[in-house]
């Protein structure tokens, strides 16, 4: 990205400079001390002020009943280096998206997906049914195939087309499942078929990010190579993890083998009785913890070197971790950190937006692309439920309810921007896409509940008088 | 650090050579994507083997009946670059203590000391006794002259032996609380003035680091610049510390003014009741944790930019926070977030220490150092008592208890590691030092209290029968 380059560049400059010029040893350690200090310094400020300014996003958000990650990614775009952060103050940039910056973010990306993993059951993939499946799929295809459509129109390179395809192709399970928790729909059938839907097409979406992570570096576009990436991406997923849910999960079982035990806190005493089946014996506190997110790491760059997105491979770790008997313990944890993680990668994505360069075309291009990418998951979830079901209500409400893209719409947003991918107008877009999207899908589901429900709940309440 | 710049200098000059050499903006992109993309990729497989390494060692500590922190030093010791992590793997080194991983561990630091300032009460500093300030005196100023006198005799420069002196006034609160613990203590009156004692001298000790680290920046050492950084360094801490006890706690308790309300999770809907004076109306999950650690990297912003350790101003931030309602919230994430922090920290400062670069020479005066230290609290600490109370065996039990250095020296020595003031050598001997006397410090006060315990247990057991 070119506003990250232009504010992270002076202390590369700096040290180019330094490496050439400096040979004296003395010199050379004195800068390079206060070179460290530098670094650690910034990443200081820009954390402090990142994270203040996405949780008071955060709380505006939520108090127009939007969910939290819109106001966070807002505070981010306010908080870029082309606006506020840029001010210059003491000598130094407010916020400086350093390398440290950039990695913690991506560590927050790696963890969010780690957390989603540890909600999601493998079981779940068999139980749901063939109208979930397919629900599912008209959900990627339809979506991927507007949004590529439109970028290539639009006259950007095919590689753009591609990661613009499938972050349209993401669903936000999180978006969906609390809509439908606040207006007390959460056992009917289209919820049903909602939440499985959005469960498999999150894990189709990021095949789709497999093959396309996959095609932008081999570089060829052509059929042949479209399939052995295919099949080389979702072999090696699923290679990964079926081994975690069937190996690794059997091994951490082993390791912690006792339902009712005691844990001891940092202090060497033990800590208060525990309910049966959430700890082991480990006396060194948070060790189970630490090394189930070290596995998260180490499984993302496992999917990394392989050429997949590391967030992948985290998504794989957290699932082996859910069959697991310390899944509670290790949930609960993950939760308070991804605290403070979460957010920092949502306001480091917000910050990449760079509003200053964006023009009459490029909003008209994220305008259509909003539209397309609401229409893609209307359309492509609608018509298989009206097929199987001819139930045009169900068919509508399923429909809107996949609309909504959240945080792994952005994840694909990030990895384009990092990657060099995506240039500002496209990036920019579909930032807007996932705020927009986000922002309308519980207006819209409730909206038509209300509409549709003319033979539900007021039948329900004409009984009851 | 040597070892550091040789394995993180490979990415900085191939970065320098595309810098000046390549213009072109297409050939640029990719190299930049490749580049981000191998940070990210090398820290995951980092953090993932340190963090593994540094629980399977702070696992064996623990069995072994030893703190967990000295396991977690000496997993970073076999980890080090220099030894296997320097191992070549797929063509990258297995470790790389890079930007990123190495401001991860500087991170854990502030959050370490945060949480020690969260665990401090301004009051307990007014409510210990004349004879615990003395002792913590005493522990502060003999282990800092005999410190500072052997690096001199040994040859090295004044300002290595200046911090060296630092990070000898250190004592660990949580392994001297521990043992009193562990053999029943708690309540005697020995126990009192050592662990009031042990939290003025890790202030007194913060203070002397920030004295230290002001009079190496100056690069003057005569008595007028000594005065003058002194009261500078005590006066910013100490203006800091008042402001954030007396006006920013303040602020805090306005700003969660109730004391039994709503929780709401990330989804929107209420938690299950929480008990009264725990929380306030905050309806996006997370705020005031991540507002208050965001507050401890601001305050460790500001003490880094007067020229204190970043530290010193953690420590200051969470002890603003324990003054307020929220205190039991931030500690409760803070500590979660901590098992994954303090030992990463902890692990990454054991790499630090280059076993193959050291001598015998090196080893010699690692033990004197050793010897010193141990001499150092116990007559420091000891005299005072005795003096004071004219009992030997309280004198004695005092001593020994102060002996541990603990989280606090490592973060000196660490500090010294980092901005390039200690030698290897020097380094190593500090980090020795540290787990020698921590693991020393539990056995010798076992021993202490069976051996002079003769006028004690057993004229008790005595009364029994």
């Amino acid at each position: 990205m070119s506003q990250r380059e232009r504010f992270t560049g002076f202390p590369g400059k700096w040290q180019c400079l330094n490496r050439t010029i400096s040979k004296h040893l003395s010199k050379y350690l004195v800068e390079k001390r206060m070179e460290g200090e530098i670094v650690v310094l910034e990443t200081l400020l820009s954390l402090c002020l990142l994270l203040i300014g996405a949780k008071i996003g955060g709380e505006i958000a939520k108090r127009l009943n939007v969910a939290a990650v819109v106001g966070e990614l807002l505070a981010g775009v306010l908080l870029a280096p082309t606006l506020f952060g840029g001010l210059v103050f003491f000598g130094t940039h407010l916020i400086v998206v350093n390398e440290a910056v950039h990695v913690l973010a991506e560590l927050g990306a790696v963890l969010l997906l780690f957390l989603v993993g540890l909600e999601t059951r493998f079981a779940d993939f068999r139980k749901s049914g063939l109208l979930a499946t397919l629900v599912a799929i008209g959900g990627v295809v339809v979506p991927f195939v507007l949004g590529y459509g439109l970028v290539i129109y639009w006259g950007y390179p095919a590689e753009e087309a591609l990661l613009v395809g499938a972050a349209l192709t993401a669903t936000s399970i999180a978006i969906t499942v609390k809509v439908l928790k606040d207006i007390g729909k959460m056992k009917t059938r289209e919820s049903n078929v909602l939440i499985s839907a959005a469960v498999i097409d999150d894990v189709l979406g990021l095949i789709v990010l497999a093959i396309v992570l996959g095609l932008v570096r081999s570089g060829s576009l052509d059929v042949t190579s479209i399939i052995w990436t295919a099949g080389v991406s979702i072999g090696f997923w699923l290679g990964m993890t079926l081994f975690g849910v069937f190996v690794v999960s059997k091994i951490i079982n082993i390791l912690c083998p006792r339902k009712n035990c005691q844990m001891y806190d940092a202090e060497g005493k033990p800590r208060e009785p525990h309910k049966a089946g959430k700890h082991c014996t480990i006396r060194c506190n948070g060790t189970q913890e630490v090394s189930a997110i070290a596995m998260g790491f180490g499984f993302a760059y496992v999917a990394g070197m392989a050429g997949l997105a590391p967030i992948l491979g985290a998504f794989a770790a957290g699932m082996s971790v859910a069959e697991t008997k310390i899944l509670n313990t290790i949930q609960e944890v993950t939760e308070k950190i991804n605290f403070l993680m979460a957010p920092l990668f949502f306001v480091v994505t917000g910050t990449m937006v760079n509003l200053s360069g964006l023009t009459l075309d490029s909003l008209v291009f994220a305008s259509i692309l909003i539209v397309l990418a609401m229409l893609g998951k209307i359309l492509g979830c609608g018509i298989p439920v009206y097929i199987m079901t001819r139930n045009a209500r169900e068919a509508i409400i399923v429909g809107l309810g996949m609309m909504s893209r959240g945080e792994v719409g952005l994840i694909i947003a990030g990895i384009g921007a990092t990657s060099g991918i995506f240039s500002n107008d496209v990036f920019s877009a579909v930032v807007l896409m996932v705020v927009v999207t986000t922002v309308i899908t519980p207006i819209a589901m409730t909206q038509a509940y209300k509409l549709l429900n003319s033979h539900g709940k007021p039948k329900a309440k004409k009984a009851a008088i």
